[in-house]
């Protein structure tokens, strides 16, 4: 039997399943006690408490997002109002685990009854519930195992940043969802730690747990119970493909000798390892936000120059863009909070809009960047994230000009930029197109909501239009560094586009380097236009491929 | 002095300032009381107790949106876990207002510490802490006043829905307020009561409250103590523009001849009589919202078929466009929660997206059209929310036709539609472009924050891009029924890039009509061209006026 979906993460993973579920059974209605209403009581917030510290725990381990996630959910089990509740249906004969059950319904109906926001939160309890009674009842909790006798492939629903912070690749062979798409978490995560994965696999989850699969990242596919031949034929199409990637080395370019440099995407300067082993010409988005992020004060102006001559000195004849703090949204910071309430925080004042409130922590980043690229050889550009209007570039690269920055440009990722290029051109010096928000924005859907998926397809016909008119005539060189530009495929028809350079996770560079080393930019223009005439994603990218020849020897 | 801002719905208003402020002083440090520590508790939990049925009876009197957000503040103040932290500050000798002034700041910083949605709720607890302090010590709770001996000017940073659910022209004279932009709700509700308002006015809530002001909503201007001459020229000029309006009567059209259908939008039938009144054409956007919200059961098939009807009736020849039921985002459903959590509602499974999952929703919906169309002479038209690829544009067409409805577009308000318009009039009839959801969505810019409202001004020329290519050359006629129609300026520019029908609230139809039939259809389209010309939004503004000569002597 095989289950299809969409392959996110090229490679071959061959292991056990391993189904993440969060379903704890439910005590039985009128369980009750021997012993005293005291212990009992003592016993059931003795589990909350633990359940606390345990999420706590994790969340220390994990660090980033996952950190101020679980510490939230650490303090709703710790809520007094719901111990009270606790101990008055102990009172009355309520064994702990019906009591925690029951006491966190009754909260989660109020939340529901609620609506708005306290309705969103009902979920969150149910998983703090499930986890307490599970501790009550003597079941493991919920959760990834982090350690494993042989790596697992792991399936879920969907998989969140506080079920993946303490994973790798040792312990898991590939990852299979029901839900995302290519930009989902998962499909980030997974090419990022170069484990294979399969998105949008409709029934997946109903896998018996331990069964072995072959989970194909190239062909989207789950073989369960695969035979020995099969195994082997799918390590050897993996092998091929790998020996293909290996031989394509040097810098990036078509056939016919148009070059487009191929860069790396950076969250830290730790990354610089793997970006110079995959044949990085430089870096193409460096994302500053760890250096902001945990923590309450900014960091000084010595710390931000430390981290960011650390890539420039890796670099030394290499272009190196560097991309402002980009805070706000799913990434707000202690020292730095919204304004006002944000409902949706994605349309929210984050990015270059956070500089106009607090204009100080652009000086001190812009004045840190400009001592880090003193006498260093390596070409420094900045940019701004979340760039809308002629007003706001105009306004960074002015005060960039000022620090003696030779290099200002703006991400092109709200539809408005991309639509005025030719404005916005006039008060730059190059662009940078970010896909995943371009899509976003685009069409209306959010990023993390992986029913979505289809829409924040890079494929769609109108997300093309966006990055053509991005691409525009005025002048000024456009790359791109979203996701889009880890495709093979679509890195081709981006270069058809006009796209100057392509900048993404390291371990997608090669399997890059080698679909446009197989093509000529005549055939990179010719795949273009024809995914453009579509009407549909899938239309598209079967008429690049179609417009493509060589991707199939390759592997790709 | 005067205080200048943007004027946002036009008229005069006089009368002395209010200005909303939540702030109540408080109490001082190491505050202790005499007598029982039991009764001091008592005087803290009824106190708690006012405050929340206060907020829920203010919600059950305001209904809707506003109930469900006030409802939640109760759930707040009614929370054990703050009770138990008062009594134990009650305990230790403190007073009620103090201890419950130290509780909600405790409180508050777990939550501030939390980060995250739970962060994003401090704000509320603020209001509800001074709500309680103000009861303990005999202060009128912070609020809006809903009655007055003469109608006040209303000032605030900003307005809720909270804030104004229970207002009318009786009572306020006029709105002022230093956030928000013309597609905030001040300017929305403001236009839709007829009364003059004035938003993003710098300094405003610095104004002495008492003082008597002159409000002039359009030119977007607060004069402090105006002399009787200024106020007696200010109501002048309010009349001679009132009488340009009144002179402009019937169908819509520029002073050539070109008709252009001047439409009403409804958010249920009770608003057929304003919309007969103002001259309305027929139905541009017929909102069936009402139908659905605050219920814990969908409407019947024959509850909505009497509520299409009624409006239908009262339309005999024009054309009515009914557009199917856009929950999610702002207007979660009780019956129909989202399927995951929402981290932003406004990108989430909105509109259209809603019917893919729950289809018989939609079933019912379209066939309780049907029925109410059946042997009326009105032109019924049914439109979709949220459609931004040819999929979903097909699927709702063909659902419409199997049902005999003959008429079936869809809405142009995620980017991705406008950029497609070409293959999505392919699969429908017609179109209708949503300005205030484009703008969001076209700048990334959230419609309730109004500290973007400068991103959602529809006169940034990207969005004039966006409309131009909605209404390409596909032979498919594209109305607009959005904010930017009931702008008498934009209207103009509007119709000059090739719009077919303006849509607007009631009020703003006589100012559109009498702009309109000023201007020849050449006038229109060189003021669209002139507009597009520019690189900002004042500057399109700027150079339209410009262009459009008759617009100053019929004071618009």
């Amino acid at each position: 039997m095989t289950v299809a979906g969409v392959g996110v993460s090229p490679g071959i993973g061959h292991g056990p399943v391993y189904v993440l579920t969060a379903s704890v059974p439910e005590p039985p209605e009128g369980a009750t006690y021997v012993g005293e209403a005291d212990e009992e009581k003592a016993r059931a917030h003795a589990a909350l408490e633990k359940v606390a510290a345990d999420l706590e725990a994790r969340g220390v381990r994990a660090g980033g997002e996952a950190k101020d996630v679980l510490a939230a959910q650490a303090l709703m089990a710790r809520d007094p109002g719901l111990a009270v509740g606790v101990d008055a249906l102990i009172d009355r004969g309520t064994a702990a685990e019906r009591a925690v059950y029951d006491s966190f319904g009754t909260y989660r109906d109020l939340l529901t009854s609620a609506g708005g926001y306290l309705g969103e939160r009902a979920a969150d309890l149910d998983d703090i519930r499930d986890r307490t009674v599970a501790v009550l009842t003597g079941r493991a909790m919920p959760g990834v195992p982090d350690v494993a006798a042989e790596p697992y492939v792991l399936v879920a629903r969907d998989l969140a940043p506080a079920d993946t912070a303490l994973l790798s690749k040792d312990v898991v062979a590939a990852f299979v969802t029901e839900e995302g798409g290519p930009t989902s978490h998962t499909a980030i995560l997974a090419r990022a730690m170069g484990v294979p994965a399969v998105v949008a696999a409709r029934g997946a989850t109903g896998l018996t747990p331990g069964v072995r699969v072959l989970v194909d990242g190239a062909a989207g596919t789950v073989t369960v119970e695969p035979g020995e031949r099969e195994v082997a034929a799918a390590r050897r199409r993996s092998e091929s493909r790998e020996q293909a990637l290996r031989a394509a080395t040097g810098p990036g370019g078509t056939s016919d000798g148009h070059a487009v440099p191929l860069l790396a995407n950076l969250g830290g300067p730790g990354e610089v390892k793997a970006a110079l082993a995959n044949g990085a010409e430089g870096v193409g988005l460096y994302r500053t936000e760890f250096l902001f992020l945990d923590r309450k004060q900014p960091p000084t102006g010595a710390e931000q120059e430390t981290a960011y001559r650390a890539v420039l000195e890796a670099f030394p004849g290499g272009k190196v863009v560097v991309r402002t703090l980009d805070a706000g949204a799913d990434k707000p910071l202690a020292f730095l909070p919204p304004q006002g309430e944000e409902p949706n925080p994605a349309l929210g004042e984050r990015g270059l809009r956070m500089f106009r409130v607090h204009p100080e922590v652009m000086a001190g980043q812009l004045d840190a960047l400009a001592r880090a690229a003193e006498g260093l050889p390596a070409r420094l550009q900045v940019m701004a994230p979340m760039v809308a209007t002629v007003e706001e570039a105009t306004w960074f690269t002015e005060a960039c000009r000022a620090r003696g920055l030779t290099s200002a440009g703006v991400m092109i990722e709200v539809p408005a930029a991309a639509l005025r290029a030719g404005d916005l051109a006039a008060a730059v010096d190059f662009f940078s197109i970010g896909t995943n928000d371009l899509a976003q924005y685009t069409f209306a859907a959010d990023r993390q909501v992986g029913a979505l998926s289809a829409l924040q397809d890079a494929w769609q016909p109108a997300l093309l239009d966006l990055i053509a008119l991005a691409v525009g005539e005025h002048g000024r060189p456009c790359g791109v560094c979203g996701e889009a530009a880890a495709d093979p495929v679509l890195a081709c028809v981006l270069v058809g586009l006009g796209v100057a350079t392509l900048s993404m996770s390291a371990p997608s560079l090669p399997a890059v380097r080698a679909g446009l080393a197989g093509h000529t930019l005549a055939q990179c223009r010719a795949a273009a236009e024809a995914a453009r005439a579509q009407s549909t994603a899938a239309g598209a990218r079967a008429a690049a491929r179609a417009a493509l020849p060589r991707l199939a020897a390759l592997g790709l």
